[in-house]
């Protein structure tokens, strides 16, 4: 099943080549330990992070001593806290004053590793947090777009392993994100539909790509998968806001976001993983052609000099067989949809 | 000195952030040991790697078993050999049949794991070899772009420890060499420069980012730099195509691409690291406004969350830093330049 693909949304080639993880690897990676630190997460080292943005009950009840969820500042923030862009040219140099926000959701007072060992009343709660966050910083000034995303195991940037994720506010919009904006809108004025909402219907017809289904979204190995047992999760309905899903919304969403991961955790061992939320930009009018989904990375390879220089990827497993994998885990944590 | 700065050649933002590296990480990571397996790439076991593609000796005599660089097929390789590119399109899905080569460049017979063992004379013959080979590629039939790199040490994604490049030609042009033409083709149309000339003559003039030069080459840490102490290594003269660098050039290039791995190992401790070869495409002219350059890219943080959603970094070294520090270092093996 090895050929050339281009995924249509970032416009990006990928190589999907089945023999190229028979390769043999001659370092011996040893298992990677946890250091006797004093976690700065777990419930009652609050004085070890800066002062809360937000603390989440399961209640929904806010800034409370007693939290599920707590938003701190990211004690070492990408931003050094100036208020004014200043954007300038000198030359062929462009640039911009340090401003934007770093914010770290802590997604259990206890030390748990893995989404996985949340309820699905704390796991819907973590969306619903990610939905306030995004709505807190659309009212921001300076502010074109938030990334949320989730560094899980140190293959994947975690520096602790308490679960949390992470939210990057920027006065710019991110490279990539900005790719898929004018893939999606060149799709749109050519055919007059949304893009994802194309591939959507086309997968579900397919069948072979999907992993698993619920009333309103859908978890699918994307057709350029550029990782292996790379996962999206959409929304059947066509959205460009995540911050407009509503609360039982976010609780299918929680439950189909755990289920994936869980079939990863089940079928590859633990691996370390990245999700990230794509959302549209706050300052952009997208409601015709971006649609917002969530994409999982499991990393069990290193990113390396020729994705580093092509912007394209090397996937060893087709989707086709990564879907067909995850989707004959048995899971039942959080599902009550057939398998 | 943390600001935001925007990359002219890739459009990428990176976020300067200075105190980013101080953060703990709570993942101890074993030191990695190289495993007992009998290496592929050692003089003598020839017969454990495809037939050679060619064998270079340092009198520059081909073919004989006497190699001192050998280029092999890689026995695992990201095509399977298919001859007809097959490009079709269904729906918004474009794909191409598994068309390319996949390379491997075996820099020494000797089980060397630093291109710092290499004397002068042999650096020089793996940029000589790289210019055959891309000569060779630039013949080849359904070969768009050819990308040469190295992938040294685990975290960098090599899987064996043995020096070597690698080789990768595919029937696309790569997205990121895609994007570099286009802001390169942009710029000229507005300034009638080269962007990489005009930005090389600031830089010399300016010193502060500056590492090593030489007659023909210049090493510097880019203004928007995406990882700590990254450098890029540029030939003084306005050139697109790396195949036209004469022999006595390639000799003066790897003896400051060689000195800037010394440099970079001094300073870092022997990190992992990729290079990469930015080249014009075969079938593009890009003449006027593309210059070819070399980057390298030392790995000591992971390729996380943030960037794989964004496409843009946080870099914790500003580049001036970097290039002071790098500066600093005094080395004496490639050079009979002053530091």
């Amino acid at each position: 099943m090895s050929n050339i693909r281009k995924d249509p949304l970032s416009g990006r080639w990928v190589v999907i080549a089945e023999n190229r993880d028979k390769r043999p690897i001659e370092f011996e990676r040893a298992a990677v330990r946890r250091s006797s630190m004093r976690c700065p997460f777990c419930v009652g080292n609050e004085q070890d992070t800066p002062t809360a943005i937000a603390n989440y009950q399961l209640s929904g009840a806010k800034d409370s001593a007693d939290w599920q969820v707590r938003v701190v500042p990211n004690k070492y923030p990408a931003f050094n806290g100036a208020t004014d862009v200043g954007r300038s040219a000198d030359g062929a140099y462009e640039s911009m004053h340090s401003v934007g926000s770093h914010e770290v959701i802590i997604e259990s007072p206890k030390h748990y590793s893995s989404v996985t060992d949340l309820t699905r009343e704390e796991g819907a709660l973590v969306f619903s947090v990610y939905r306030d966050r995004l709505l807190d910083q659309s009212k921001s000034q300076n502010v074109s777009y938030a990334l949320v995303f989730k560094n899980s195991g140190p293959a994947a940037g975690a520096s602790l392993e308490h679960l949390h994720s992470q939210l990057i506010a920027t006065p710019f919009l991110p490279t990539d994100v900005q790719l898929e904006i004018d893939n999606s809108s060149r799709f749109y004025e050519r055919e007059n539909e949304c893009l994802l909402c194309t591939i959507l219907n086309r997968e579900i017809e397919n069948k072979e790509r999907i992993v698993a289904e619920t009333n309103s979204f859908v978890a699918l190995c994307p057709f350029a998968s550029r990782f292996s047992h790379e996962v999206w999760i959409l929304p059947r309905e066509h959205k460009n806001r995540f911050e407009t899903t509503g609360e039982d919304q976010l609780e299918e969403l929680s439950d189909l976001v755990l289920d994936t991961i869980e079939r990863l955790e089940r079928a590859l061992e633990r691996p370390s993983y990245n999700w990230l939320l794509h959302n549209s930009p706050f300052d952009i009018n997208t409601s015709d052609h971006y649609h917002w989904h969530i994409e999982v990375f499991p990393r069990n390879s290193v990113v390396a000099g020729y994705e580093l220089g092509s912007g394209c990827y090397i996937n060893p497993t087709p989707p086709e067989l990564a879907a067909d994998k995850l989707r004959s885990v048995v899971c039942t944590k959080y599902t009550d949809f057939p398998a």
